[in-house]
């Protein structure tokens, strides 16, 4: 994670060369949401895939650093007074309060752009058969059938009651959308067909629900100083999560009980699958 | 015009269906802000491009879309409370007027990937080549080195005092940029090589100019029932404009200068190319 995480600054760092002009503002607004801080989980998902097929590190790098671009931005504009209304992001002072409202919807959709030039790019990779697929599962998994819908869902949550199935359709479209991309893309790097990703889709969907019922576990159990953001928002919301309509127990459960399912979608690899194995035991016992 | 017009909110309407879920709302909001209303200049410059060199009918509208969508999803978020907080737009409350401004970012990101997932679409165009060289383009020109970098010059412009020269690239990249890809993407469509691309960058070039000073005449001497959309706005942030630093009349000439300049690098192409130059003819001709 930690080779990983240093990686993927460097390549913010790179492509966020702060330019000598009016715009400075905002490329220093894009590096201070972008580089430090965060676990990294969906940059070391792609790149543990793309191991699965001997992809080159550098595509595999790159199409890390556009997923986590396109993170990046949705954090940025989840965290905005109108939506969420965060203060603490990564343990630091969120990008609107450090930079202000308009710098931080900007930087959020120059960072959203970036993911597109990202995986656009040939640099990224030769074929562009590749490099159009991955934009096609980035963007349908970015928009109003993926993550938008899901923080629009996030959102009407405040104002209804969701029952479990709603609730793990929300979360689906939130988090779970991107945490396949991760797979996908790189399964797509290494060229591998659609019937073939069956079990890496599977292993996706699973972790995807465990993550997030662990991350409500954290939102209840957790160290705020740990977390770098603040807990117990959606509660104070009165919003319907795993944890308050499964009972922690039974949510703790639930998550194990993933992550073993999870784990069992990748039978069919060797020795080589380790890292998503342990990816998948790391996500529900994480105290950040 | 009209006939593009009807064209693109049928693609909206089509790839815009509203779902029966919590979802609704958000694309209500990117109905809203996408359909009807709007000169439609990008997908006419898309069209007309195209149409020099027989791109097939539902390419060339499926692209067009999609920089309509970045269009829009531009505008949603320029107006908002925090950017220059605008109430109207298109002749009809702005976004966040109507829907709040949570539902506004988000129906503007999700009107951004939209856009991305238009362009990857194997529907819009079977090549894949075509596709991925259709999104690094229009990457390139929404992110922080196009509109975004543009809109950042913009908000400087409230507390720097800018000259022509640093007002001219502020506007290259907030209007420029776009309109630009318009007709490479037309090109991309074509299968023109870069180097058959300069008349059309060329004409790309003065066009934005020539757009943004008539932009900049009609916020002045224009009617706000016609534009649909608050005037005089940049005199009262104090901001300067092409107007304020060559005053009316020179920007008039410099205008008609521009339109004619633009015409000029059609002088390679025949009778096909009489809908650019008609375009270029109308940008400085037209009330809205």
């Amino acid at each position: 994670m930690d080779r990983v995480a240093v990686a993927i600054d460097q390549r913010f760092d790179h492509f966020l060369t702060v330019p000598d002009d009016p715009r400075a503002e905002l490329f220093e607004a894009m590096r201070y949401a972008a580089i430090g801080g965060g676990k990294r989980l969906r940059p070391l998902l792609v790149m543990a895939t793309a191991r699965l097929y001997n992809v080159e590190e550098k595509s595999a790098l790159n199409a890390a650093t556009a997923i986590e671009a396109l993170h990046v931005y949705s954090l940025i504009h989840d965290d905005l007074p109108c939506m969420d209304d965060d203060a603490l992001r990564r343990g630091k002072p969120t990008t609107h309060v450090a930079f202000g409202e308009a710098q931080a919807v900007l930087a959020g959709d120059a960072l959203h752009a970036l993911a597109f030039e990202l995986l656009a790019d040939e640099k990224t990779h030769h074929d562009p058969f590749v490099r159009a697929e991955m934009v096609a599962c980035l963007a349908k998994a970015a928009g109003p059938s993926g993550m938008a819908g899901g923080q629009m869902m996030d959102l009407a949550a405040e104002k209804q009651i969701f029952d479990l199935q709603t609730v793990t359709r929300l979360q689906q479209l939130k988090t779970g959308a991107l945490i396949g991309v991760c797979l996908e893309i790189g399964a797509i790097l290494g060229r591998v067909p659609i019937e073939g990703r069956t079990g890496l889709r599977g292993y996706a969907h699973d972790l995807g629900l465990a993550f997030q019922i662990a991350d409500d576990i954290l939102d209840v159990e957790g160290d705020e100083a740990l977390a770098g953001k603040q807990l117990h928002k959606d509660e104070a919301a009165g919003k319907q999560t795993f944890l308050s309509l499964m009972g922690l127990d039974r949510a703790k459960e639930q998550a194990q009980m993933l992550v073993d399912q999870a784990k069992s979608h990748l039978n069919g690899y060797g020795t080589e699958a380790d890292l998503l194995r342990a990816i998948a035991e790391y996500v529900v016992h994480r105290d950040r």
